[in-house]
């Protein structure tokens, strides 16, 4: 079976605050503990990954450093997102393998993610990114040309577009590489934003959503599963609410329905069940969302939202 | 014919203070204009990266920021500058084979290099990174376990560890991709440096050579060509004295000889020659130390210093 493991930022970063690197590695090495007893059954697997907190952390050095290190565009954040956090997960899985004896190569593979300059996103950013700011340090933004909103009470920050991923640069060397049954992590931080233009690709200033981006590369090497680790054990009907529900098992008419009755928070839930319903829309036979911990018992069906035709 | 191709710093920044992303494409997508030429021949081909400039402007970041990003070991940064300047030769050559109708993939691959924890270079630091700082700064850095030392008129800069290259740890899947002649970038700024201890990996606070790391890349797929490409069209015997000349052609015993003399500046060409010495040594036909410019001259033995058994 060919699974696409596409692990949250709550999968990487527990207590966002203080994390350090080294408490990102103990992170990371927890979330990873169920794919030893994975490779048991000969998977194929890709590991995605987001960045959100680690590409904040970059864009605070890059703002703070300004005038003593040259600056660097959005896309060469995520860029350097993906050789950092690609590197966390590889070293750690590399580890918990060596741990069980299993001998199976790891790659880390910077992978771009092809978008349309015209994508409505342009015009209307929306992802916040980066630190928070006050009102007064806000208003400098913008004078620079930054789009800034107001974040419910924690401040104000930047935001910036998220346009659609369409389709997965490298994808040929991961299909070369999972035929090779070689683990390959893959469209970190949503893979690095490019546009075509006139068979020329530029990188361009915009964030993809990682799950979204996990779902075309799911899609583009024909997965099984799409398998999608977040915070949270279940998806919930009425979440935070007296009648709130787990749901366990539905399929994409239903979802969608949901979705589009706006059931799910904009930035946290909704964009990982719409991710699931594309994924086995268009190909896969299903989507998982469930946390790291619950993955082995989501795989046997004894937990975890079920995302079916 | 393989061949590993190990662009160096000043193949990949020229005016280094001014350098910015957009400088940098520039001139990486000059060096590598020789490329498609070579792809006429079907050899196979890695691409390596040296990333002092880069990692450089990373420290800065990171110090900058401390208290407000957190901050990131040295192994880390490495990683980071993988990923950055990975992608920007990874996209110019991307453009530069689209401008010539040519179809061949190419992908970066983060590539972690394994050392010795007991390598000499850990209780001897030598190689200079990052900023430069004032006396007064330099003290406070010492106060805070650093190592500095004085560079020649330009200020004080920290110092680290650069030990020997062992083994590329991502070397079948590198074997794997040249295989189906897709070009790989690999070993950016040397590899991320790890150390095993019990068959467990962890990283260390250290940069690798680039150039000895592109020969140990160069070994392990047993390439017929390492091709060092600087910013100095041949090496030189006395050089910038008056009876200056090029050396067109030496033996590897001739090399070793010259280098054990000291004719060669410690931080430049000295690694550069030593590594074609090793490489021809070891397994290779040949190494060439030319500029970019000169690259596909060199191919033809019209120009640049070839190394030789």
């Amino acid at each position: 079976m060919k699974i696409v493991i596409a692990l949250g930022g709550n999968a990487l970063v527990k207590g966002k605050e203080k994390a350090t690197i080294e408490s990102q590695f103990r992170v990371v090495k927890q979330a990873l503990r169920f794919i030893p007893e994975l490779l048991k059954y000969k998977h194929s697997i890709v590991i995605t990954f987001g960045n959100g907190f680690q590409v904040g952390n970059i864009l605070i050095r890059v703002e703070e450093s300004l005038g003593k290190a040259y600056a660097l565009p959005l896309d060469v954040c995520v860029a350097e997102s993906e050789g950092e956090i690609g590197y966390l997960i590889e070293q750690a899985l590399y580890n918990l393998l060596h741990k069980h004896k299993i001998k199976t190569s790891v790659v880390n593979i910077l992978t771009r993610v092809l978008v349309d300059k015209n994508d409505k996103a342009f015009r209307n950013p929306t992802k916040p990114i980066g630190p928070f700011y006050t009102k007064e340090q806000s208003k400098e933004l913008v004078k620079k040309g930054f789009k800034v909103v107001e974040d419910a009470g924690r401040g104000y920050r930047r935001v910036v577009p998220s346009p659609i991923p369409l389709k997965i640069l490298e994808i040929d060397v991961i299909k070369n590489l999972i035929k090779k049954n070689i683990i390959v992590i893959a469209a970190g931080g949503g893979g690095v934003p490019v546009y075509s233009e006139n068979g020329k690709l530029n990188g361009v200033e915009a964030v993809i959503d990682k799950d979204y981006a996990s779902q075309v590369l799911a899609n583009n090497i024909s997965a099984d599963l799409l398998l999608i680790l977040t915070g949270t054990d279940y998806i919930y009907l009425n979440y935070l609410k007296k009648n709130q529900t787990p749901i366990h098992k539905i399929n994409i008419k239903k979802a969608q329905e949901l979705i589009n009755q706006g059931e799910f928070q904009d930035g946290n839930i909704k964009p990982k069940l719409q991710a699931a319903v594309n994924f086995v829309r268009k190909s896969g036979k299903k989507a998982v969302i469930t946390s790291p911990e619950n993955a082995l018992k989501a795989l046997n069906n004894k937990a975890g939202t079920h995302i079916i035709k």
